[in-house]
């Protein structure tokens, strides 16, 4: 059975791969299970019929015969297990770890990208802005270095790639991380790789279409 | 095997049960799973021997035989895949359900919890601080209101008690989250039915009984 997705009809980003569909979209590609996408317009997000699959009122969400997930990290893990050997180890010691980093990226990693990415998007015009910038752009920095303390001159996080690297660059890949990576060449050269990926591209290259599309449709 | 978890050796929030060897506790006390702790004092989290094992320098980690792992939200789940039909129900749909509030917990809800405890924490004297914290306070309720819809009168998220509760009641105990409780009596009432468990209770005493001692050890 073909899964269905949902994503921004309009996205936000304006294509550049920052919408939380991206990374599920990326997994499907890793694993080669095509997929159905449902676009939602922004003023359906808070509707009944959005909120009965995504009671937070946001995008990803998947569908696939009665089971209805929502949460992009929790989507990449039902993939990574329905197809085992790709994204997830087949040692299940390895597996637990990949695990590890997939959480140490949603939680861990991005919660000061979030902050700093939020704060610059909605309060640049506050007196404040100034003073606290700084503090944020810190906690971004002290991740990032031990992060790239880790990884240090390994090609991925654990062994192979791995839904846990998949989350970690798609986290590092927003702009709030990605204008620090130029100081961390490890990690810099480590989402490169991430993007040099042909599943990676085509992911891209899917939700980047959507947003063409709406932008040719309005013109 | 055995396994050991590490913890505070003298916890900042003096042993009410908000650090997160919290939630790992509460877990393999639900899974009736037998622990050893290795308790880390303040001035060790950012050396080698520890960095090895957590490498952003936080605490718990889970050690059993050759795995290490770290991130409470992988190590619940790894109690949980160890104990099927316990933590995480034994139909597949309703694990990947279970999974899904996992990651709900630590990101959606989790996100704006800690923003606010993280503001109210570090930056209580700064000029901006009654500027800004009604934002916080507004992204809190926001989601605390979108979870009190999805739960409405039922006992636990999605059928039988699971991970997913054991992660989203330990967020909402946080006091940036519980102190906006009163205003969603279902939500309430759901932290209450979690503490409530004989699980969380021993889970509650054991730490607790650690920071009294570390106190006892130093009078």
């Amino acid at each position: 059975m073909t899964p269905t997705i949902t994503a921004f009809a309009k996205s936000p980003d304006r294509g550049r791969g920052l919408a939380r569909d991206m990374g599920v979209r990326w997994a499907l590609e890793e694993v080669g299970q095509p997929y159905d996408v449902r676009l939602v317009p922004w003023e359906d997000f808070r509707k009944p019929a959005h909120l009965v699959i995504h009671p937070f009122g946001k995008i990803p969400t998947y569908e696939e015969g009665g089971l209805a997930l929502f949460e992009s990290g929790a989507i990449v893990m039902h993939i990574a297990e329905r197809h085992p050997g790709t994204l997830f180890p087949a040692d299940a010691d390895a597996r637990a770890r990949a695990i590890t980093w997939m959480f140490a990226a949603l939680t861990t990693v991005q919660e000061p990208i979030v902050a700093r990415e939020a704060f610059i998007l909605l309060e640049k015009d506050k007196d404040w802005y100034d003073g606290r910038l700084p503090m944020l752009d810190k906690a971004v920095r002290e991740r990032l270095e031990q992060l790239s303390a880790r990884l240090g001159g390994a090609e991925w996080l654990d062994g192979q790639f791995s839904a846990g690297d998949l989350l970690m660059i798609n986290v590092l890949r927003r702009p709030a991380g990605r204008s620090f990576l130029g100081e961390y060449p490890n990690l810099d050269a480590y989402v490169a790789r991430g993007e040099a990926r042909p599943a990676f591209k085509r992911a891209f290259e899917a939700q980047h279409e959507v947003f063409e599309r709406a932008v040719a449709v309005e013109a």
